[in-house]
């Protein structure tokens, strides 16, 4: 891929790729069975749900769905369902993972096991969104708005790193990324711009590969071409970046709100870092950002299966 | 004012109130007397700039205005013409003070001189911003997004403090104030949430008068009832909030500037905490917000001069 994507419904898988199977563990939950049905119909996804068959059926009936785009695994305990559901990620029967009706740390707990999860040893789960921002000429990848509460230099260095297949997923082949904080003078009272000023230089050094980096930077000079001019900050990021790097994730769920709730944008959202594309939606996601992250997921594993 | 304000372009000084001066220190700076030019063309200010005369008469020039529009106070030490500035205000010369071509801290130091200056002991400056958000039915007050880096619960408190006497002339007469977090639970892990917490408690005992406060609370449950209703927070604030006291300036940062660069919005906003509205404006505003916070702290001075 080389033009990057701009808009998230122009995530459809490529019609010479295989239509990505999704497994959801726990998946007898309405609002992920209703995702998951216009994503089938759509042709996006092939959804497997390991779950409770009756709870299903109970579920498909009320909504009236058709039970044949469903694949069902009979499995009522939850915790045993998302052991299966990551087991299937690994063999390779499943190339998506879904959170369904069991509690995150529950499901986080499977995908981290040592010898049976989907996380390389050493490393980090870390939450990527995508915004489709009507004000903003591309899409605007915010990480980590969700996952690390509070991360040092070294997990946000990882959370650049994991979302580095996203990117490029989306065309964005040496994305730019700006490191944000309140202002663009590294100030020892504010360990943001400490942190930012010590992972651009990182990046200047080549120690973060594939990208280009720089921070501190403030939202407006991180995306306006007019601010980054007046503030005379150059460089390759200023003023157009593809990725924001939020300093701790307070700033992270106030920018991912104000986004959705007040700047008229639509997100996709996924859990990188692990060897699959996992999703993981809240009550608070609407059916569209259910679906478009749905979208995202199959759109990066299917790039990651055509590299193989 | 019992029906609150929705737009920004309505505070305009009523005519029955004398129109507010605003006294300038260092006023020699070119975006600052345009925007005061604009606002005293609309009958909104009388502005005085206490400034190397030589250097105004240069700029009116090369702009084009009308002298006449200014009354000048020679002065080309910009720390003495901070404390000239502040002491016409506190004489009642002026009722605004605004910040002209004077670094911040030097700024700041005239303001909160001891003897001479415009805090009551004790007292703490913050900053709020005013918005009008296309996508929000009212206006927006976020604060502290500029002054304190990062609050503990008494700085909190007196932030709200502060921005009571904004949210009075606006109309509102009795504020829902939402304590932004990243998550409605309390959890010991993440301090925005306990600051929230013993605030909102601190509130329902009666210890912060004339608010309606409730926290933690994510952004989009403060702000959209749909998300209120989903996630079962009733309540005042839930769904409806006048007011959001941001986490951090790292937080308050990144929502300022999403709504002004992403999400269409207008912005005014103003120092409080002092005994007059101070205007402080920087590079990064552009005109009409620079415009409009005259406009905002002549709204307030002019409701504080009709309560005296």
């Amino acid at each position: 891929v080389h033009v990057p994507i701009t808009r998230l419904d122009q995530l459809v898988p490529s019609a010479a790729g295989e239509i990505p199977r999704v497994v959801v563990a726990a998946g007898d939950d309405p609002d992920v069975i209703r995702a998951l049905a216009s994503a089938a119909d759509a042709g996006c996804a092939r959804p497997i749900l390991v779950a409770d068959q009756a709870r299903v059926d109970c579920i498909l009936k009320e909504l009236g769905l058709d039970p044949r785009l469903f694949q069902v695994h009979q499995e009522s305990d939850s915790r045993t369902a998302a052991a299966r559901a990551v087991s299937m990620v690994r063999s390779g029967e499943a190339h998506i993972l879904m959170k369904g009706r069991i509690g995150t740390s529950d499901f986080m707990r499977a995908i981290l096991h040592r010898e049976r999860g989907l996380v390389p040893s050493g490393g980090l789960l870390s939450h990527v969104a995508v915004f489709q921002v009507p004000e903003y000429p591309r899409l605007l990848l915010i990480a980590d708005a969700a996952i690390i509460p509070a991360p040092g230099v070294k997990e946000k260095i990882a959370i650049i790193e994991n979302l580095l297949p996203v990117a490029h997923a989306l065309g964005l082949d040496r994305p730019r990324v700006a490191l944000l904080a309140a202002v663009e003078k590294v100030n020892s009272d504010m360990s943001a711009t400490l942190d930012a000023a010590q992972i651009a230089q990182m990046a200047q050094r080549g120690q973060i590969e594939g990208v280009l980096v720089d921070g501190p930077l403030a939202l407006d000079v991180a995306v306006s071409p007019e601010c980054a001019e007046a503030k005379n900050l150059g460089g390759p990021v200023a003023g157009q970046a593809d990725v924001l790097i939020v300093p701790d994730i307070e700033a992270g769920n106030v920018l991912y709100k104000s986004l959705t709730q007040l700047a008229r944008a639509k997100v996709a959202a996924m859990v990188t870092g692990a060897t699959a594309p996992i999703v993981l939606t809240s009550r608070a996601d609407d059916d569209e950002s259910k679906y478009l992250s749905l979208l995202l997921a199959g759109w990066v594993a299917q790039r990651r299966a055509s590299k193989k």
